[in-house]
């Protein structure tokens, strides 16, 4: 059985402008005073459950084993949408059934639990309409750091939603080489053009594609490229994305968020 | 006796682009190393004693009881302006005596004691000018979470600063209705507009006036608003609050922040 | 010996719109989970040696001694700079050999360790190119936490890079008045514009310059100045400012980060 830690991190749509994050942690301490709270992220675009599912998919693992993952962007707060209790990977995640934690479960070695939070004795009452934040995920987070077993909160489902994080989809050419197809999920503080595509080391990319921009070499450092071009590389996180050395991809006409993007792995068609 | 917790929250108009909060909690850390700081918020407009009001108000009661709640909107600074060091409701507050603790006195259940600082025998040496958040306030938080009672920190007082928050004003009308006039004291990251009036679940509002925007019905949800229109509701920290169901209120014309609001209490004067 | 407290405070120019420091904060966990990390800034400009220099210099004697303060300011990610473990003035830190941590040596007691830090059995693995932050500074603060030796890391260096931070230069002028020539190095959320000058209280500066504004008098408060009326003052972090009452100094004409300022000390030339 995964022990819980004593970490929590959230990560949200709140921005930092309000006292509402705050107000999270406060509800986390009342109920679990020995609780650390991480701040993972709160600049997620209000509503944006793709940029919040990649900003999970490239954090989750860098945390002690029994972490608690809380995720609240959740466009649907006060209507019927589900919230889901996980275990996976040496991990828990407290999220929105809306695919926030769709690319985390596609890459966990393991999803050991999925649980429907319905069990309405672990939530500060009066549970409001708007802030689910403080009046579920955070006493919910609190009780998982606790060691309540996550079979307390609700039924075990199998079946969650993905719909809100967009899945590469891969074609077998002709050819015999594969074509990835893709999209920029996230725009990064310095610009960066992060897509959905997971690359791992030493594979042989033979062309990437994003609007008219085609190259045909996956550098290793930002430093590599030549100033003010773009370049590919598979970033920190095992993503893909688009770069350009000192300055900003997300600025280079015609890219940005939402934009598709392909990559194609060998054999090389311009041979 | 009120035994204090091991929490400090720091709520602030310093921004996040210095590290003038991160050398506040160096101070704390300092001279009370239990001491867990918790950012309440620290994008109040420079000097907004109101909206930092209505954070404070919002935020208070959802930490554990004996945490230190700290202020530092303080256009006052190195003038002769008074702190005060306060008992109410079951917590600590330290804040400038300018208003921006007048909404939790008025709704505490309890004002225990009010202290004015006045001991400097308590104070980082040598005493700025122009930081009192370090200088001042972090030292005199970690002196409450150590236990120094508030006595030792000054003389009590009865009066308090009230200029800082607009209270809302009540009127009776002939037809044995009410009205309230507040106005909008924040516009949070959603856009959303909030005021100044609590309103207690259950009451039967008839009427809400703002600018040429006038609205007869409270919502329960952001989502029971048809798309575009304008909706009435009480946010989750208990204030009269306009939104836009998935858009933003505060780009409605003619409203924002320091706009007048009314509400009218029934009976009904359209019927 | 210098003791390891339990404190890491990170500053970098990441931003907080991406889950990078969430990420460091994770590793440290992992590797000391009794490290409290604090945040300095992350609003840094991408690549802002300067600035950082100074947010650190303001900072580091404000936490506990054995304090681990890490820089990420890092142009130099992926090429061969060094990262240097310095201990100095009761403190640790952890920063790339680009200047930033020029002032803090300048002002320190003393300079007792530099260390370059070689020796990746440290380090986590695979290191990418991208995000030395996650792959060895977050590491290695937790390894400095954990009370291992810093020369355990690398060979001891006399030398480290001076060039990201412009040091003051003073000349002696006939009169045998003295001037130092400065620049604005950082621009608070105030708007106040703070140079790279330290001016020790109580010496007799008798004229600021910078740009076609010429001051002859050092206010004390912010609240000095006249309304809209530039006024130069010691900042709180010991720096010569330049601010305008209840407004900013940074949208002063002709003036800004980079603009030069001179500080001349009697004797007074006009008279």
């Amino acid at each position: 059985m995964l022990k819980p830690g004593n970490r929590v991190t959230l990560l949200t749509d709140f921005g930092t402008q309000d006292a509402y994050v705050g107000i999270m942690k406060g509800v986390i301490a009342c109920f679990a005073p020995q609780a650390h709270v991480v701040d993972l992220c709160h600049a997620v675009a209000p509503q944006d459950i793709a940029g919040a599912a990649f900003q999970l998919a490239a954090a989750w693992k860098f945390f002690p084993r029994g972490t608690v993952h809380v995720v609240v962007v959740d466009p649907g707060v006060g209507t019927d949408r589900a919230i889901l209790a996980v275990q996976a990977g040496g991990f828990f995640f407290l999220v929105p059934d809306n695919g926030v934690i769709a690319p985390v479960l596609s890459a966990a070695p393991s999803v050991d639990k999925i649980i429907r939070v319905e069990n309405d004795a672990f939530f500060l009452k009066p549970v409001s309409n708007t802030f689910h934040g403080r009046d579920i995920f955070a006493p919910m987070a609190a009780h998982i750091i606790n060691g309540h077993p996550l079979e307390s909160f609700g039924p075990a489902v199998q079946d969650y939603d993905t719909s809100g994080f967009p899945a590469p989809v891969e074609s077998r050419l002709s050819d015999h080489g594969r074509e990835i197809e893709g999209e920029i999920v996230h725009v990064d503080h310095f610009g960066n053009l992060i897509s959905n595509i997971p690359v791992s080391p030493g594979t042989s990319v033979v062309r990437v594609t994003c609007g008219d921009v085609e190259l045909t070499t996956l550098q290793n450092t930002y430093a590599e490229g030549a100033p003010g071009a773009l370049i590919a590389l598979v970033g920190s996180s095992g993503y893909l994305e688009l770069a350009v050395n000192k300055s900003r991809a997300a600025d280079y006409p015609g890219l940005g968020r939402g934009k598709k993007i392909y990559v194609r792995y060998g054999p090389d068609p311009t041979k």
